[in-house]
């Protein structure tokens, strides 16, 4: 990843907050179904735990280069799996990693998303599925992927700030782990 | 664009509903914040004309090269415009048309956002502001194409059912340029 020294953005927003949530309160009717989305997708039940769901998320981010949503998806993920080191290396390159299989699958197809929707193929399907992905799951991966790719380029696609501090990230990391995508908790 | 036949989807999601919204109606808990996400983009009362937004819709569904969003959104731009060509043109190639300099501002704005969030340099929102166009407009055009950017991943991530006939995407698009996004009105 490269790393940013906070970006100036292009247009009015309050340039205190960083990242998306200073987009989030410029456009507040926007903001409460993509908060919304990013709840169900990341940290609402389901059978793959809020750490599978996170890696995914920072892995796509990384893969868009988007610096913002790279730290502060990894931020969070290391946060449920208690172990920033894996993280990293999974964000890195997953397949050196202890991951299971099912995971490791999930992210590959996740990577093929990030591509395009186009360049999924029925075999990426196939071995998330061999390797023990529900319907459910493969369908959430692919939503994931997908909405990342849409909030990376919100994200700079109008050069939102970016810290270059890691404990802005954990900060923020930890309450985000615990309290999920809520709207109600102040964006401060 | 490539003409496809009809696509098997890659999970058990119901093959007589078309495209999007088969994946809506298997998976209800993200189709909420999903179609709210469009209606406000897409639909809602805003400076830009819906006729307008829908355009920049299409034209990124067309980047993308997703057949089932982009026949689906210049068919609701027809709509909306009363005038196919206009649409088949602008999503073609717009800086030949007759649209206005701050439109084809903003479908170059929104066709740097399909590429990256970090291909938009400043002169691209510099020029869309020359054109006349506000913060907001700003906002929204750079959201929309990033929304497309995961409506199109989605759609094709997941293989949806993409019809073939045109008659299929026009009349649907009548009642999505009357009614918007809302979730209440029955997918068939």
């Amino acid at each position: 990843m490269r790393i940013d020294s906070r970006t100036v953005p292009h247009i009015a927003v309050d340039e205190q907050i960083p990242g998306i949530r200073a987009l989030l309160t410029f456009r507040p009717e926007t903001a409460g179904p993509l908060a919304a989305l990013a709840n169900e997708l990341l940290h609402a039940p389901n059978s793959l735990t809020p750490g599978e769901r996170e890696l995914i998320a920072a892995r796509v981010s990384a893969l868009n280069d988007c610096t913002f949503c790279f730290r502060s998806h990894a931020a969070i993920a290391a946060c449920h799996y208690e172990d920033e080191a894996l993280v990293e290396a999974a964000v890195e390159d997953p397949w050196e990693t202890s991951l299971s299989p099912k995971m490791k699958a999930l992210l590959a197809l996740a990577g093929r998303v990030q591509q395009s929707g186009r360049a999924v193929r029925a075999e990426d399907i196939a071995r998330a599925r061999a390797k023990g992905a529900t319907d459910l799951e493969i369908h959430d991966t692919v939503l994931i992927a997908a909405a990342f790719c849409m909030f990376n380029r919100y994200v700079d696609g109008l050069g939102a700030v970016t810290p270059t501090d890691p404990a802005a990230y954990r900060e923020r990391a930890a309450l985000t782990a615990r309290d999920g995508y809520a709207m109600s908790r102040p964006t401060e």
